[in-house]
Parts: structure tokens; sequence; C-alpha cells
């Protein structure tokens, strides 16, 4: 079975574009399409559209995950592809959208080859990834893979609507909310193509990426009490400044997760001080870390390195440090059959695919302990995301379009054996 | 002729206390007392009955400096000895007042002696060196000293009122503020005792010390600008970190600072920083460096190298690096002749008062230029200040004041030769 791409990459590419202007943002001049919003409710109308086009049948689950599904040859689990139609505030267009209109292209191009696969295919929209509108994220991934237990839809926007409210006012039944929860057994294997969100691609020549792992993260917040002094008339010696020890943390894990082989990273991205003055030594700082590895023993085994390194800083400056660990989110192992399926189809078609870790959170980390899950990355200019200046080029969408269709091939023909 | 204190340094401490409360405070629980306010008012009218008590005359300039005057045997130029009773907001109590009650004490203890000095003896209370409610600072003691044309009636305070209309409303003719201006040669010495404001003399077990200079200030803005990146999808290798690159210039400031022989004090007390999320890389981060030292020379060397660092640092790790020099107040030298008058003084009296630099600014850097001026400090528990915690002990002042009469006896004895 051989299928083709014609063009169709371009125009899953186009058509996130078309999704990032109103009736599908909230802004006029700005792309932000949060949970169960009337944009959220026009995306899914016009993807709903597209999805018929195709010659899928549509519905929607209780979480308000849009569901396209074309059955195949045999009954049994099927094979779904997708991610995140939702966005971040003043976001970037692919981020999200183009892991869906990837899934629809490929049925589109399976409706035009006039090919019926053995297992029935599913192209899902969810809409609660990025975790804009609630204080919580990836609810609707969460209930497809029965992880309910973590679903609290007591959490309010930021105008003290709750996710039940909102829900009820998106035409959901609240209380049937767990009835977007899939039976164990029906998926075959879930894959989600998406952007990067990363300059690895780039910088490595390279079209397209199998992710191995999603990264597990450590977050922290860590108080570090000194004493105030005038900025004048306190002695270098004499003092117990709290921001001076800040810095010397910072640096300390930037230097371990520079050193460390497997890919740690560590950053710091917010600082309180106080008192704040410019006369006036900090008594207080405090500084957040996120620390991320491929898998877990590398960011337990990095975390642990920072916070020996924040105990010596303290107790050799006299200053009091106090570390709370805020997030704790493991790492998710993709799959590695469906990776070496991902690695075969890209060689067959002509692409290096270089595997890598993601960094970022993605609904596939919901997924992968309930079904087995690969991620297709597609290379994005300068690794921005979260961003309007996010851009993927048309050809690397249609390299990963092509990509897929060798997938969908080489497990069909495993799924037939 | 002998000179004894008598208590008087005790109550001279007691004083500060008692005007820390309402009606000499603008807070009810706080000590807040700012230029040309009721409080203001109150304390300059308790003062001046202090003053007249005391066998002052007492009179008021334009710029609402407090003047008691005790004539000498000779007409002449006059011994100038007080300081401030502004406050910043939520004060300590001794910051400034001390001075001025100090002075007072001389001339009690003058008066109780029955002896009549050579020279006219003044006490002046400058009312504005904290530049609490102006964007302006020592207003009163530059007018005292003829700086005539760095004063800026046209500021506000945060309610709007300009400080001409807060003149008037004071009583005082703003056309007329020059005539607070001292004519040249009028002033012999100009000495203030001062709480110290630092940890140096506590830390020497010493209860007093002799101002060597007050420290001449640069005050930076340093602004990175590297690029923001996604927290998770960035390996460490690929990164412009604005943070990372700040923390490395307030290490280095530190390490130049602690190294240099000569007393250089840097510090880096505020600290902005973009995006500002903990899951994102900065892009941008900006902070503050108050560089200061007892001579410009040394001063002005330490800045250069931390500006050195700071655009080595910035090459190195790719990012940019705006550096703005926002204030320039050169080094005070305090009179050497004076210093060792008081340091003949501190030994015929039995103390160590030991030599050390003034890291904060002090009216007498205004009038160090216009008369030989002098400044005893008076150590301050935990070098605590600008803080209600602002402590110092009754018997540091029963000192202080043994040292200033010893002072004034060896200056009469001088002036007499």
């Amino acid at each position: 079975m051989v299928l083709t791409a014609g063009g169709l990459g371009a125009r899953a590419e186009a058509r996130c574009r078309e999704l990032s202007r109103p009736p599908y943002s909230e802004d006029a001049n700005a792309l932000t399409r949060t949970y169960l919003t009337p944009p959220h409710r026009a995306a899914m109308d016009r993807i709903a559209e597209w999805m018929r086009a195709a010659g899928l049948s549509v519905r929607e689950d209780e979480a308000a995950t849009l569901i396209g599904r074309l059955e195949g040859a045999q009954a049994g689990p099927a094979l779904v592809i997708g991610s995140h139609i939702d966005s971040v505030r003043d976001a970037g267009c692919y981020d999200g959208p183009l892991g869906v209109m990837l899934g629809l292209a490929c049925v589109e191009a399976l409706a035009a080859s006039g090919k019926r696969l053995p297992f029935a295919i599913e192209v899902v929209a969810f809409g609660d990834e990025e975790g804009s509108r609630f204080q919580a994220s990836m609810n609707a991934s969460r209930a497809f893979s029965r992880r309910l237990s973590e679903v609290k839809l007591d959490v309010r926007d930021r105008d003290g609507i709750t996710l039940t409210d909102a829900l009820t006012m998106f035409g959901k039944d609240p209380n049937k909310f767990g009835a977007a929860a899939r039976e164990a057994g029906s998926v075959l294997a879930f894959i989600e193509p998406h952007i990067e969100q990363g300059p690895v691609l780039e910088a490595a020549g390279a079209a397209l990426g199998i992710v191995t792992s999603i990264a597990g993260q450590w977050r922290l917040k860590v108080r570090f009490i000194g004493r105030a002094g005038h900025a004048g008339t306190t002695p270098m010696r004499l003092r117990n400044d709290a921001l001076a020890a800040a810095a010397e943390a910072m640096l300390a894990a930037e230097r371990i997760a520079t050193k460390n082989p497997a890919g740690l990273v560590a950053t710091v991205g917010q600082v309180t001080v106080k008192p704040g003055a410019p006369n006036v030594i900090p008594g207080f700082a405090e500084i957040t870390f996120d620390v991320r590895a491929g898998t877990d023993n590398v960011r337990d085994q990095g975390l642990q390195q920072v916070e020996a390194e924040i105990a010596e800083i303290a107790v050799r400056r006299g200053v009091g440090a106090e570390i709370d660990r805020v997030q704790n989110l493991p790492a998710a192992r993709m799959d590695t059959q469906l990776q070496s399926l991902l690695k075969r189809a890209a060689k067959q078609t002509g692409h290096a695919a270089p595997e890598l870790m993601s960094g970022a959170g993605h609904d596939a980390m919901m997924i992968a302990d309930f079904a087995p899950t690969a991620m297709l990355f597609i290379r994005c200019a300068g690794g921005v995301s979260h961003n309007p200046a996010e851009s993927v080029r048309s050809e690397d969408c249609e390299a990963a379009l092509g990509v897929m269709l060798a997938f969908i091939d080489l497990l069909a023909a495993e799924h037939a054996s």
C-alpha cells in the first residue's frame, strides 16, 4: 500500500493559520483560545466540518473532546492520532492544532487512496492541554485515559466560573464527565504529532524528530533568608545577602545541568527580592527552579545535586534556605515499538528524524500509561513557541504527513501479520 | 576646663525616644516625620523649648532649619553641632535626632559648668536629610552650605504638593530660601554626631568611631538582554539566559568588593526578570548596582572592574548588556585636623574610637566643602537602622557626650593659642 500526501501536509499547516483568527480566537488581534469558550466551540465546529468532509463520523465526549472516527476492516482497538486545540494567551497557531490537522490529513490521504485499514482510525482534538483558563490542565486527556481521580471540577477561571459551570454552559453534563474515559484496550496506539517548541531539530538541520520520552519535572520554590542591611554601611565580610546566595544557587544549577550528559535542564524563571531597594542588602530572596530530564532517575539525581548545593551555599553564607517541592511530574516513556516503527517510516521517506526528549508536557504524557503512545516532533523556527512568532515550514508538514502515512502502513502490515 | 556629662548623654538618648511618638510622628504606631509637616513643626517647637531652657537664643532659617546659638567670649565663626530631625517612614528614633540632642547636651553641660567658650556654639536641626517626602534630600544643609544651585523647589510630594507650596504652608517664604545660606567663614567647624547605621563598631566592640570620609557612590542600572525560551525544550547549550548572566554579574561584583582592601562595597538590591514565569528562560533581567568607597579613586576603580566583568560575561554568554550610570555622588573627606582632635578627645576619655568610613550619606557630606567637618559615630545594635528596631545604649551616648565635651575643650584651647 502506498499513500501519497499530495499537498495535504501544506493544507494542514494552512488550516492552523485559518484557526488563528476570530471567531476561533478570543482576541481580535491575537490568538487566544481557551477551554469551553465560544472560540473553542467555533474551532470544534469548523474541524468537525473538515472531519465529515473526510468521511469521518464525528462525536464529542463529555470533556468536550472532538473525535472523528473512520471504521476499519475489522472491529477492535483504534489507532488514535491527535493533539489539542486550546492555546495559551497571545499564542502561536501550531502548538496543538498542527497535530490534529496532520491526523485529519492522514485520514484524507487514506480516503483519497481508497484503501481501508484493518483497524479503525480516530482523529481527536483535546480542549485543555495548556490550562490557560482554569488552574488545571489536560483534564480532557486525563478523562480520555481514565485518570479521573486527577480531575478537579471545582477549579475556577479568573472570573470565578467553575469548570463544572463552564461545562454546563458548553452544553455538557458535568456529572457525566467520567463518560469521556475510554474503555481499557480500546486504543491500539496514540500518536501525537506536535511542533518541537525547542531549537534542537533546527540546530540539527532535521525537519522531524522522534520523541523518546516526555521529561519528568520538578518545580521548586527556594527561599533564602539573610539579613537586610544598609548597602553603604555594611562591610562585605559582615553581610548575609540573601540575593547573593540565590545568585550562587542559580549558577550552581546551571553548572550541574550543563555538565550532565543526559539532557538535564534547570531553569530559574522567577526572582522575588525583599526589601527590593537599590540601597538595601536583600534580606530575602525567593527563586523558582524548574528541573527536567527525560528519565526520572536523571531528574531526581539532578534535583539532589541542586538541593545539596543550595544547602552548602546557605551554610557557607550564614543564610537560611527553605526548599519547597511544589510540583513533581514523573517522566513518560514513549512506546519503544511505536518509536521503531516511526524510525522505519522516517527512513523509508528519506528523513533522518533524530531521537529527542520532549522537555514540554503534552497530552501524550497523560495517555502513555493507558495505551502505547508516541510523538512525532516537527521543527519550528528558532524553537519559538507560546508566541505569535511561532512558525513551521509547510514542507516540514508535508514531510511529517509522509512519515505518518508510512507509519500507518507499517502498523497495518504488523497488525495483519 | 573640665566639663562633666552628669547623665546628659542618657537624657539625649531619652529625648530621641520622646520625639518618636505623636505629635512628633505622622503615624500613631510608628515614627514617620517628614519635611515641613505638622510633626516636623511639633518637633522643632519641642526642641526649641529645650534650647531656650539651656540658654540658647533660637531662630529658624528659611529652609526650616532650627538653630540655637550660645554666644562666645569673642565674635567670629561658630562651632556648629547638629544633624537632622526628619526620618524615613517607619523609622528608628536615633538616626538624626541623636546628633541634635547630643549637641544640645553639650551646651547644657557647658551652661552647667558656667564656663564661656571663646567662640559661639550653635546647635542645628536640619529638616530633610532623608528625602522621604520629596524626590530630593538634604536641601536644608545644601542651603546652609551655599549649594543653592542644587536645590529644586518644584519637586512634588506624593500628593502633588510642591516644595515651594509646602514651605509657604509651613510659614516660610520660598523666595527667601537662599537666605538660609550661611556666610562664608561663619562656621569654625561642623560636627555631626550620628549613629553608625552599620555593624562595624559593634563588631569591633567600640562605643564610638571617628569618620574619615563619607563614601562616594555610583548607582547603576544594568540590563541583560538574552533570549526567552521554554524551560523544558531548550537544551542548556542553546540558551542565552539573561538572569544567569545577571547572577554571574552579581557574584562578580561581590567578589571584586570583597577582595578590595580599601573598603569597597557593592550591592545588588533590585532584580526585575521578564517574562518572569517559572517555566520560561528569562529573556530580560535588570539589576541595580550600588558601589561605594571612602575615596572616589577606589570607588571608580571598583566601578571599572564591575563594568569590565559585565561586558565579559555578556560576550561569553551571547547576551546584550546595557549599563546606565544613574547616580554619581562623590566622596566627602572629613577634616583631618578635626579628626585628630576627636581622636585625642576619645583617648582622654578612655575610648578607642576606631576610624571608619561612613557608607551612608549625611548632611555633613554637603557641608564638608563649606566648612571643616567631622563626624562622630555612635554604635547601634546589630547595625540596624531605618527600622523601629534601631537601638543605642544610653552609656554609649554618655561616652559620645564625654568625647564631644573633651573635643570642645581641645578646640577652645587651640582657638586660644
